[in-house]
């Protein structure tokens, strides 16, 4: 049976099924891509996931496992609603793993699901229910639980990073240069310079 | 000295100092707002951060600290480049913590800064180096390290949540409702629909 750091569910705060997919889906990837858990800023996921759904637990298991973490810059959403994700790893391509519809459907009649349903929150849940459906998970195969397509030619150019910073010159804080703006001739941070939400950039039609 | 779990390190991937300053931010806003770590779905952080800038390991330290993980969906980016975050928790209001300019200025000499500009990877650097720029942050008392505005009235109104899901009926995948399309009459995911990136919805203007 497959086994979690105990620390995996400390950082995700709760015991269920999901972050432990995900948890399972990044060793999977670092093993198809012949990798090892990333120190620093190596590996890079897009995660298919959305706003206001469930099962996005599985990004806490991605980064626990991969060290491809939201505060290094490594993961991102795609905003597609799907439980699935694109692994990159500088020199190696990229492999998008998908939760098959045959594990989400065996799991959802159970009665995990059935209380998240109805509002309660995972720690709420009874722990036996909890530990039946994390068993579930843990003993099944990679095969049965992921759809696998390597993606030896995917490319991904990160955007290159500056320490360059400055304060703003209304408040006074520090801004990294990039998201300096400017308003009556002073260079200002995007609060101060009161520009409003509909000032959205779009990209330049090629 | 303020004490960090192990386990914190180990998720972010290697010991720097902005991991730990971020969850010193976490361990005191939860302070200030007189709430625990977050179980479930409970606070709520806007990371002041944004892209290719260094620093955003801060972020993962907050996530450590609160529980309020990129994974619940409970920690976004405002791309705003300040190392700052506003932090929200149900009947409590917020608070937005900044890391003092003090003790910023103080930091950047530091050789542990020296190497990162010249590209070397936080985990590359000597760990004598790495360890006492962390003690410095460890020592620091919160007045030393934080400015707080208290924002009682600060409310947020999450999105909320739903399990409906279909599969795309073009490559059958399972979509989350919100995240389907339509395309010559089926219900498609975002891919599958093949709308390009240029159909951007703008807010309806009020």
């Amino acid at each position: 049976m497959f086994n979690l750091p105990e620390w995996t569910y400390e950082f995700h705060g709760h015991k269920c099924p999901f972050m432990p997919i995900g948890y399972r889906m990044g060793v999977y990837a670092m093993n198809l891509l012949g990798v090892e858990r990333s120190k620093n800023h190596e590996m890079r996921i897009f995660s298919e996931m959305g706003i206001a759904h469930p099962q996005g637990c599985l990004q806490d298991g991605l980064m626990a496992a991969t060290g491809a973490t939201f505060g290094k810059g490594m993961i991102e959403k795609l905003f597609y609603g799907k439980v699935a994700a694109t692994f990159w790893y500088p020199g190696k391509g990229g492999v998008r793993i998908y939760l098959k519809n045959g594990f989400a459907d065996s799991m959802s009649p159970h009665e995990f699901f059935k209380l998240r349903k109805k509002g309660i929150e995972p720690s709420e849940i009874p722990e036996d229910i909890r530990a039946d459906i994390i068993k579930s998970v843990l003993e099944a195969s990679d095969k049965e639980l992921f759809e696998v397509t390597k993606l030896p030619a995917f490319n991904y150019n990160p955007v290159k990073g500056s320490f360059n910073k400055a304060k703003c010159e209304i408040c006074g804080e520090y801004v990294f240069e990039r998201y300096l703006r400017v308003k009556e001739g002073k260079k200002v941070c995007i609060p101060c310079s009161q520009h409003g939400k509909a000032e959205i950039t779009l990209p330049r039609p090629r």
